[in-house]
């Protein structure tokens, strides 16, 4: 039972399953931290504040050392983003996952969007990109950052709250750029250019290959890098530039909205670039 | 994104999994249909107002008339019930299962907890017991109201609302009459007197066995009747009755809480009887 809230409410549900967003070997610790960070990510890219949260376990056998770190997992970051748990279900079922609900509620303006980015926007990813997807390859497993990356996300709570007074639109990245962006493309009606060369990928994936190309689809497409991807109006962009360098939070300015629809990549020097292949499809 | 509200929230969450709360031949209707009827019974054990709620689907595989269908059996009840899917997820996984979080308003004196029950307090259930778990058995395949409640409970929404006025602790039956209530009295610290004479056992289960205590023991421990169990205060006793005759919610008395802990159950004459086994365990 929670108390009556003042601000409208903003819910959002992911799993994570084992086999798909986990592996048998990963340790239990982060699997529950990795289950809370993708919702936490959620409500981020809404601009909200993290409020509760319940959590749903499946697994096919229980042992109290295998719910304790699960346990442990989630507490370490609900306490970080003072997120309550308020209610819970287990049952049995023949692979472990965690099916959590989180609950926000909006600051400023009210919730952000991933439906409503104008043309003429500037389009801004924060962090760096590619270095999740990085963490799961074999060569990844010499690059430390990538594989915590890959593991323990860090959803950007802060700076969605903040761009919910400047942005027009957000969304996270959890299936890869390509793919969220051009979900909030679709969804707002708009297309993007953006420019590849200003993409921040990952250091450790620019180090990890020799071909640039393949850095860059990694940052594409790579997925669960839990950044976000904001639409800021032309007009505020200095402003919210200002408050993410107060704010320590690192954004970079990729593209602009533009009318025709889709997402349209092009390089340095001005060419157009086909679009990599999708990320992961869950179908 | 929802709109604030004034009453304390509720929120609950629940799952059903392939082979656990459902076969493989159950039609998808009703899988979607159970999915949301089990936790619209946990709002009912708060006496809560259904609002909105959200779906978590995992699925080897997705044919779009797998998904309508289970949209369809959602939306069935959510119609009835006035609430309303505000959020969802797919994701893979080797078994189908649906993960629903629900929300809910309190009514009149706040939301029912199981906790709170008293000594002294009478001790209701309302409708039927046994039926849902005749319903999955071979013989109770020759009794279409008892497969009907296995696969399409009705969640006691109505009458939990009506119970928040007068009731001082309530829980739905989905594991049991003697798990539910062993809980209640647990979390209540208190005792309790049962009458298994006054049970109201199904009249299908009365007439699927040729032995009176198999029908009372399926009764007692087959689980998914999705009752509702309720502690009145002696006082409250008569209005309340009136009160369920009035909305044609029907109810039971069928024993007393007591200050010795856990369930004892008194047969017709007097006699103590030994509790069943527990019935269905998830681990």
């Amino acid at each position: 039972v929670l108390p009556a809230v003042k601000a409208p409410l903003c819910v959002s549900t992911d799993a994570v399953v084992e086999g798909v967003h986990f592996l048998r070997q990963t340790p239990r610790f982060d699997v529950g931290y990795k289950a809370l960070a993708v919702n936490l990510s959620d409500l981020a890219a809404m601009g909200a504040r993290p409020r509760w949260f319940v959590c749903a376990l499946a697994a096919p056998s229980l042992t109290k050392q295998q719910v304790s770190a699960l346990g442990r997992g989630m507490a370490a970051l609900a306490r970080r983003f003072r997120i309550a748990l308020v209610g819970g279900n287990v049952t049995r079922a023949r692979q472990l996952s965690l099916t959590l609900t989180v609950l926000g509620t909006a600051v400023g303006k009210g919730p952000l969007l991933r439906s409503t980015a104008q043309v003429g926007d500037s389009l801004y990813v924060s962090g760096t990109l590619g270095a999740a997807r990085l963490g799961l390859t074999s060569v990844g497993r010499r690059y430390p950052a990538a594989v915590r990356r890959q593991r323990r996300p860090e959803p950007r709570v802060a700076l969605g709250l903040l761009a919910a007074s400047y942005a027009s639109a957000a969304i996270d990245v959890s299936d890869g750029f390509v793919n969220d962006v051009g979900r909030m493309l679709s969804a707002s009606g708009v297309g993007a250019a953006v420019q590849t060369a200003r993409l921040p990928i990952d250091s450790d994936v620019r180090a990890a290959f020799a071909r640039p190309s393949a850095a860059l689809r990694m940052a594409l497409i790579g997925g669960e890098d839990y950044e976000l991807v904001l639409a800021v109006p032309r007009r505020r962009r200095r402003a919210f530039e200002r408050a993410c360098a107060r704010a320590r939070q690192p954004v970079t300015e990729v593209g602009r909205l533009i009318s025709a629809p889709g997402l349209r990549l092009v390089d340095g020097s001005g060419r157009a670039l086909a679009l990599p292949k999708p990320g992961y499809q869950h179908f």
